[in-house]
């Protein structure tokens, strides 16, 4: 057992010795799902005030609506919710690397069959160059497109990895 | 402004106040990532140990592999990480409808210029019908496919929402 796994069993038998919350329903309490990055960084229960199955938290890189859609379109179709907060933040890996970087990339690493299979999948890696603009462009994505309903309210943030503060900007 | 973007500004404000955590840096500090659901019911951080900096963590409806793969590629071949923690848990809504169920929500909600655009993209919605299988098969998509190297480590796990537990099941 790696020391990884090691420390998920320690963390099991700490949090569910004082465990209390076995009760809670399925569906968000506060009807609303929170979109933002992977960055290691970034803790949204505490950052973004989510209390245990008030929300429900989609999580990947850059915080990519278009790479959440299957998840946002289960979200609100299947457990009801209707609010979006989208939340990408400075210092974002997504704001080093090109598309082409990373197929460069992989093919260099993992070899040619792997980059075959990458070009298979027609895979993009959704990078961005501009932070606030990015925020912008995905809540116009998800504005825009049918799969997500007028009715629902959709707001965009930044998160400060250096100062922890959360400011909306669009 | 929306009471849920009150909330986030408040909780911004709070958590701003007695941020120390500044000086972290872009790549996760232990190498690894985390993959689990975007579930209102689980908090990584604390269910699994994760202190703020040590690991991605990605997250979307049923904490799906094949959805995650784009995330997972960027978090090793451009972060560093090497070892994946994956967790389904028990209750999930995945397990609770079939993609033509799905499907057929959209079209009978949004319209059929939404479900048009849904089968345009051909998207899955990859619910599943057996907890511990699906853990199981997503752990050996995830050694089968040659975007992640065999030098990864991968382990499999379910949390339980009534207790607060986590087990290892592949």
């Amino acid at each position: 057992m790696s020391a990884i796994q090691k420390n998920v069993e320690a963390a099991s038998e700490a949090y569910s010795s004082s465990f209390t919350q076995g009760h809670l329903a399925l569906p968000p309490a506060k009807k609303y799902l929170v979109l933002t990055c992977m960055d290691a960084r970034i803790d949204p229960a505490q950052a973004f005030g989510i209390s245990l199955g008030d929300a429900h938290v989609i999580r990947n890189a850059g915080a990519s609506a278009r790479d959440a859609l299957r998840s946002i379109i289960i979200s609100q179709q299947l457990l009801g919710t209707h609010e979006i907060v989208l939340v990408k933040h400075t210092g974002c890996g997504m704001l080093t690397f090109k598309n082409e970087d990373a197929h460069a990339l992989v093919e260099k690493n993992l070899g040619s069959d792997a980059a075959a299979e990458l070009k298979s999948r027609g895979l993009d890696f959704l990078p961005f160059s501009q932070l606030e603009d990015a925020v912008k462009a995905d809540v116009q994505y998800l504005t825009d497109t049918k799969l997500v309903p007028d009715s629902v309210a959709i707001s965009g943030w930044v998160y400060e990895v250096e100062t922890g503060k959360t400011r909306r900007v669009g």
